[in-house]
C-alpha cells in the first residue's frame, strides 16, 4: 500500500473517534495545542531553520521566503488563531430544521462532519495549523500535503499536535501530513476517492487549477480573484477614489484585491486624472488601451491577456466603458467570480449590477477588500470559494459540514 | 469546434437570458410545454416507436424496454409533473439572511441559479422532461446526454420544449441535448468545465461510478443504495417484520429498497422464522451464511461482495449480529450512505444509530422507503445524492441552486 493509501485508511478511522468528541473536549484540546505549540517554539524554529537554509540555497525570491519563515511572534499568531477558534461556535449537531410529514414521520436535517478532508497547499507553514484547528473544531480527520519548501517546519508543526493527541488518548492519526512532497503524492490524493471526502487546494493560480483539473475527489475550488471596481457614471467620485484606492493598494497579494478598474465615459475625464494621481504616488502601475492616453505618461499597454490577469502586484488594468452593460458583460467574461464592486448613486443600476453580475461577492459602494472570514463575522476562514457548490465566498466553519437527515418514526411503512 | 463545446457555449449565453426571467414567466412557460406535450402525443409516440423497434431488434430485455415506453398515458404523467413544479415555490432570489456589521455594511446571502447543469442518464425519456422541469425552474440551462436507446424518444420531447420556448420568444438552447450519444461525449462532457457548473449522473451504478471517477466538473453522486434494516434486540418484532417486509419488496428496483437485513442474536431465534416466513411467500430469495439454516431451508449461501451489492431485486442479504456496535460497523463498512434504518425500543441505541451511522437519511422504526423528495415534502426531485457536498439525501429545487453574497456599502474602506 502507498503512503497515501495507508494514511487515507488510518485517517478514517481516526475521523470515528473524532466524531464521537463533544464540544467541550474538543476546545480543550484546541487551547492544549496553542499551548504546546509556543512551548515548543524552539523546536519549531529550529526546523524551520532548516526549510530557510534549503531555500536560501536553492535562491527562491525574498518575497517566498518571508512566507515561509517563522518566529516566536508567528508561532504566538497561530497558537492565538487556535485560541480564536476555540471561542467559535461549534456548528457540527445542530438541527437545522425538524418537521412533522402528514404521516407523522419526523424529518430533521443535521450538521455533520464531512470525515476526511484533504489540503493540497503551498508554502505556508500557518496553514498547516489553521487548516488543522477548522478542521478539528468541526470534526474532520485532515490529510495534508503541503510545499516541499517548508516540509521540515510542517512536519514539526504536525508533531506538536499529533504528540497533545495523543497525551490527550486520541489517535494521532486525527491530522496527518504527506511527508512525500513529489507531484505523484500530490496527483494520488486527487484521486483517492475511498478516503477523502472532500480535497480543498489553497495557493495560487496554478496549483488550483491542477487541483481542479485532475480531481475526481470532491473539491472546493478557493481564492483566484480578478476582481473589479467598476465607477458608474452616477457614482460620487470622492467614494469611487477611496475605494478604487483601497481596494487595489491596501494589500496586493491578496485574492480579494482589485485588479481592474472599469470607469463610465461620462465620468472618465473628471474621475481618470483623480485616481491616476494617487496610483501614480503610490507606484502601481497603470495598465490599459490608447484611450487611456490623455489622463497620464505612464500608461503601459494592456494586451488581451491584461484583461484575465491576476497581477497580485502594485499593478491595474483601466478601461473606458460606454455603459453599464457593458461593465457587466466584460466582468462576466474576464472575472473569476470572487468579487466584483459597483461604485453608483443609482438604484436602478445598483440592482441590476446586484442581480447580474456572477460572482461570489457582489458590492454596492464598498470595497471588493471585505471578502473575508472576518469581515463577514464568521470568525475564522479555511479560504474563498470561487465555484458554486457547496460553498461560495468565505468558508467558515459551517462550510466544512455536511449534514444528514434524521427520521423519528413510530412504524411508518410505505 | 466540437458539438458540445458549441452546445456548452450556447447554454452558457442561453442562461444568461434565462437568469432574468420572473417567477410567472417560467411557470407559464412550464404549463404551456406541458399543454405542448400532450397536443403532440402522436408525434412523440411515433418517434419512440423507432426507440422500442431498435431495442427490440438490439434483443434489448423486456423490463428495459418497459423503462423505455411511452404511452398516452406516460406523456400526461410527463406533462402534469412540469404543473406540479409550476406549482412549487420559486428558491431563486431569496435572500436566506442579511445581517449588518459593525461597519455599517449590510451583507446578505442570496440564492442564485448554477448557470448551466448537464445531465448524463440512461434510459428512461421520461428523466428528459423532469431534468427540464426542474432546472428551468430554477434558471438553469440545461445540457442533458441521455442513453442511446431513447435517443429518438428524447430528441422529439427536447424539440417540443425548445419549440415552445422559441414561441415564447426565448433561446431554443436553454436546453440541449447531446445527439452523439457515443461513449467520447460523455467522456467530454465530465471535462466541460468551461460552460458546465454541474454535472448530476442519473442511472446505474455503473454509470454514476463512471461519471464520479472520471469528471473534473463538480458532480452530484446521486442514487445508489445498499440500504439496511437493523433489528435491535429491544424490537417491537410486529413492527419489525412489518418494515422489513415493506422496505425490501414494496419496490424492489428502487435505491431506497432495502438491500440487507440485520438482526440481533437475541430475537434471531423468534424474529427470523416470521420474516422468513413473509419473504418466502413473496419469493424473496435469501443469502446468507451457515448460521441462517436452521430458520430455512431455502438459504443461498452469501459471498464476501453480497454485503456490499445493491440487488435491485427480489434478494435479502441477512446476517445476525452480537450487537449494536457490530450493526452499525457493518454498516458503515458495507453501506453506501443512502438510507439505514433501526427498529427499537431502546432510547440509548435509537441515539447511537443516530449519532455513528454514516448515511444521507437515516431512520428510527420506519421503512427506508421514505427517503424521496415527495415523501420529505420538496415536491418534486431531480436524484437523492450520496455524497457530502452541497446536497445529501432527496434533491429538491433548492439544492439546484447556489448562493452570492450581496453587500450594500455606503464608501467603506479597509
Amino acid at each position: 500500500m502507498s503512503e497515501l493509501t495507508i494514511k487515507g485508511k488510518n485517517s478514517k478511522a481516526a475521523s470515528a473517534v473524532l466524531s464521537k468528541l463533544k464540544t467541550t473536549e474538543k476546545n480543550r484540546i484546541l487551547l492544549k495545542v496553542a499551548e504546546n505549540l509556543v512551548k515548543n517554539s524552539s523546536y519549531i524554529l529550529e526546523k524551520n531553520a532548516m526549510d530557510i537554509q534549503n531555500a536560501r540555497k536553492a535562491e527562491i525570491k525574498e518575497s517566498l521566503i518571508d512566507r515561509l519563515l517563522l518566529t516566536e511572534e508567528r508561532i504566538a499568531g497561530m497558537a492565538s488563531g487556535l485560541t480564536q477558534i476555540s471561542d467559535l461556535d461549534d456548528p457540527v449537531g445542530e438541527v437545522l430544521y425538524m418537521k412533522e410529514r402528514p404521516n407523522g414521520l419526523k424529518i430533521g436535517k443535521k450538521r455533520v462532519p464531512f470525515g476526511v478532508i484533504g489540503i493540497i497547499y503551498e508554502s505556508r507553514p500557518n496553514v498547516t495549523i489553521d487548516a488543522f484547528g477548522l478542521c478539528f473544531k468541526t470534526s474532520n480527520a485532515v490529510i495534508l500535503r503541503g510545499g516541499k519548501e517548508a516540509i521540515n517546519s510542517n512536519i514539526a508543526l504536525v508533531n506538536i499536535v499529533q504528540n497533545t493527541l495523543e497525551e490527550m488518548d486520541l489517535p494521532r492519526e486525527i491530522i496527518q501530513i504527506v511527508e512525500d512532497t513529489s507531484r505523484e503524492t500530490a496527483n494520488e490524493m486527487m484521486k483517492l476517492n475511498q478516503y477523502l471526502d472532500l480535497l480543498i487546494p489553497r495557493g495560487g493560480a496554478g496549483l488550483i487549477q491542477a487541483v481542479v483539473n485532475n480531481s475526481t475527489v470532491p473539491v472546493i475550488e478557493t481564492g483566484i480573484g480578478n476582481c473589479h471596481i467598476y465607477v458608474d457614471k452616477s457614482a460620487d467620485l470622492d467614494m469611487a477614489v477611496k475605494i478604487a484606492d483601497n481596494a487595489k493598494t491596501h494589500r496586493t497579494g491578496v485574492c480579494n484585491a482589485a485588479e481592474k478598474l472599469l470607469v463610465h465615459k461620462d465620468v472618465a475625464d473628471e474621475f481618470l486624472p483623480r485616481i491616476f494621481e494617487v496610483y501614480t504616488a503610490k507606484e502601481v502601475e497603470i495598465r490599459g488601451d490608447e484611450e487611456l492616453k490623455p489622463f497620464s505618461d505612464n500608461i503601459v499597454a494592456a494586451t488581451d491577456e491584461d484583461w484575465s490577469t491576476e497581477y497580485l502586484d502594485m499593478i491595474i488594468g483601466v478601461k473606458i466603458v460606454d455603459s453599464l452593460e457593458e461593465a457587466i458583460d466584460h466582468i462576466n467574461l474576464y472575472g473569476t467570480g470572487h468579487s466584483e464592486a459597483i461604485v453608483t448613486d443609482s438604484y436602478k443600476n445598483s440592482q441590476k449590477f446586484l442581480d447580474e453580475v456572477d460572482a461570489a461577492a457582489v458590492y454596492v459602494n464598498a470595497s471588493t477588500r471585505f471578502t473575508d472570514g472576518e469581515e463577514f463575522g464568521f470568525g475564522a476562514e479555511i479560504g474563498i470559494s470561487t465555484q458554486k457548490l457547496h460553498a461560495r465566498g468565505p468558508m467558515g466553519l459551517e462550510e466544512l459540514t455536511s449534514t444528514k437527515y434524521i427520521i423519528f418514526g413510530n412504524g411508518q411503512i410505505r
